[in-house]
């Protein structure tokens, strides 16, 4: 036997002990944008540092402004490039909670119908159950063969839930320890449950948050009504302004960097079988919403969009209240494609905001940092390494794919450390991250540590 | 000194007693909309059944689906005609409790920088304060004659502030019981706080609350935002298409039965000297919102609104959540004038709320029952009685104005006991009902007390 099928061989049969660490590290609420949670995120950068120096990686928990990070290095100059891995151990909250069959920091396997087996557990898929399909990978090479097979760096943050702070700051101050010949980022998800896939292009993201102020004070509506600013009414102008009736969103140069896709990779992606009836079927929809004039791929993967994520004002409790508020809030994200600059659209956002205050009502913003769209180099070596890897272990082609979510590190990776990003990963559609019920395939946690295996061994030919 | 003139004197000698006693009430959380107060609602109605008994009102509480009556009768066939005095025991809720400068359940006396004393407490003015005005002139006027001048009935409820759900059942069933000459309620305000006030117009109400549903979970903005549904969007749609750039209303005939004021009437009320620079200025706003063609006495008395009393949808706490949620919630209230059909007012809604529902979405409505508009006679006898006893407590002519409030109370009185309504009150404009710091002021109460007095002196003159 090869080493790889060694490494491959000890992988299947230490299965059960992986997922016992990966329910230890799933139990701990790590929600990093609540303060409430602050203590829970520590010990997960602890019990990770203690992982990795127990499976031979010289690891250590970072004081940050903010949550910690873990640092780990295996390094020896070995040939090949020297990979710096990054994953992040912060989850998403967890409301509304009645909507969890179980409880969200109580991890179980369940069978479905089809007899596919999960791992329920909030972080499940993003990112501890991908994450760890790394540290499971490093934790049987170097039982079989002593080593990693190249140089490997190792990051883990915990505030990539929440807007990641202090990761600039980190990337800065700690240049020369973290910067490698590659990246390697599993936050990202497979084509479909049988074919792998690399993410080759990548949504930016820009967010804020309004608070729209009238009167004092809250006012009765019945002597107030019709006379009176209604910061409720305001909000509602607001969001309803932002798109005109073919979907398009009407902030002025929002479409400035906008890149048209060539018509061969939209012929390519034709060929991926997308179907959008399946897509929003899984969630109970039927019609796609948005530009009326794209294709649903076009839509996730090379246009920008903006959504409410929150809004509020007013009384929500049971009953009514006849109260016109003195204040209403929503949370926008607008994801970026192409060259769009995520300043440029927080600034015409703004201005079209202001334009909808009346003269005696406010408006505060609470900006949330943005980072700009991002593509691959579609000749990258790394590429076609990662390529033939997932290609051996799942017996299927893989996909060069956009994502729709935002990995803001791999635009930080290449500004400030000067990094290429193989973003890899192996969650899937259903998984529900960012919901209630959030799972990860016990596959794809299986042949994932096994596929990272592969990879390593991959990175490490000439 | 005549008999009038010793139960004045008695009020005011015993006015620090009546206010232990109104402290004593004010103290009870009677929050009527939320179930978790049903205990304090219903103390409150034994408190107030007790306190009439002790004065020799013969009363008791009486049990209905929801929070309990009080009844109590005083009556020996007296000649002048039989009044039936109505208040309300439950008060609205607190939230946002923060904005609170003292607990809303210890009352206390204020004195403001102009020397003006206050009550400060929910309730105080909205509507233990009003209510126990009557309360303490009845018992002035026993203690010192014996007796009422007047038959009185009373009628306390505890759903006021919650849609009065077992109001219509209660009258129904207790018909004999409670139809009067008269109705009197002290639900109202003065014009301002030297000139007092009969309420001789009062918007009708009727709401609706709707929940937009769209997938079956929450989804990732990432991976689901420009294609599948936003409730927040939609909702904001539905609330932003309500009125049009001229302030109007837009649904398909919601101007049925709206009556235009004589002009003789409009120029009586120029002569109240209203200024909106004031009415707005006093809660931090300048500018009269709504339709762009009318006044603001006009607006709050004689023109029907909508407004948002809330909305919410998708994530609200600290921090950003990238989520796009299955569900968004907003509350409407409508003021209705003239002869305006609730019921055809909420069916236009709905249809104009279903025509925004994309098909793929739902929304589900929950009901707010309606009343209509009401126009009292101006040439009712005891109009007449109520201007003297008022002008001659207050030293000024009683104005006879409208109300932007509703109080369907004096709806359910004229169609099902066929009782016409005075609705003499004491509150004004800065009494932050429905607000934080709500206050009734020291000289509502104590002047508020004589008043009613004289009134029921009046009453029983020829």
């Amino acid at each position: 036997m090869s080493s790889i099928d060694k490494v491959l061989a000890r992988i299947d049969a230490n299965l059960d002990t992986s997922l016992d660490r990966l329910f230890d590290l799933l139990k701990i609420k790590s929600i990093s944008t609540d303060p409430e949670f602050k203590a829970p995120c520590r010990y997960a950068a602890e019990w990770l540092a203690k992982e990795l120096t127990e499976i031979g990686i010289e690891a250590s928990v970072r004081d940050t402004a903010g949550h910690p990070m873990v640092v780990g290095h295996k390094k020896s100059g070995k040939p090949g490039p020297h990979v710096l891995f990054y994953g992040h151990y912060d989850v998403q909250p967890v409301d509304p909670l009645e909507l969890w069959k179980n409880d969200p920091f109580e991890p179980s396997i369940e069978t479905k119908d089809d007899g596919t087996k999960i791992i329920v557990a909030r972080g499940s898929s993003d990112d501890k159950g991908q994450l760890m399909t790394f540290v499971e990978a490093a934790r049987a090479f170097i039982a079989e063969t002593g080593d990693l097979p190249v140089d490997v760096t190792i990051l883990f943050e915990g505030e990539e839930e929440s807007g990641s702070p202090s990761l600039q700051p980190f990337l800065q101050s700690h240049k020369d320890e973290l910067s490698c010949d590659l990246a390697l980022v599993c936050d990202t998800g497979m084509w479909d449950a049988e074919t792998p896939a690399i993410a080759v292009m990548l949504r930016g993201m820009v967010g804020d948050e309004i608070i729209v102020r009238a009167a004092s004070r809250d006012l009765h509506s019945g002597m107030y009504g019709g006379s009176a600013q209604n910061p409720n009414h305001i909000v509602a102008d607001v969001i309803a302004g932002l798109h005109d009736a073919n979907g398009k969103v009407t902030l002025p140069g929002f479409y400035d960097g906008v890149i048209e896709m060539p018509e061969n990779v939209k012929a390519l992606w034709e060929t991926l079988g997308f179907s959008v009836e399946e897509f929003l079927g899984d969630v109970g929809l039927k019609y796609p919403r948005g530009e009326n004039d794209r294709t649903p791929l076009e839509h996730l993967w090379t246009r920008p969009t903006v959504e409410v994520n929150g809004m509020w004002g007013g009384y929500q409790g049971a009953g009514s209240k006849t109260v016109i508020p003195a204040e209403a809030h929503a949370k926008f994200t607008f994801r970026l494609v192409g060259d769009q600059d995520p300043d440029k659209v927080q600034e015409s956002f703004r201005a079209y905001v202001r334009s909808k205050i009346p003269e005696d009502c406010s408006v505060e913003f609470i900006a949330k940092d943005g980072s700009p769209a991002l593509r691959l180099d579609f000749d990258m070596p790394a590429l076609e390494k990662g390529k033939r890897a997932l290609h051996d272990e799942w017996g299927k082609d893989t996909a060069l794919i956009g994502m729709g979510g935002s990995i803001p590190i791999v635009g930080d990776f290449k500004r400030m450390l000067g990094m290429d990003t193989l973003m890899i990963g192996f969650g899937l559609e259903d998984d529900q991250i960012h919901s209630p019920n959030e799972k990860y395939n016990l596959t794809s946690f299986h042949k994932g540590i096994r596929s990272w295996a592969r990879v390593l061994d991959e990175l490490s030919k000439d």
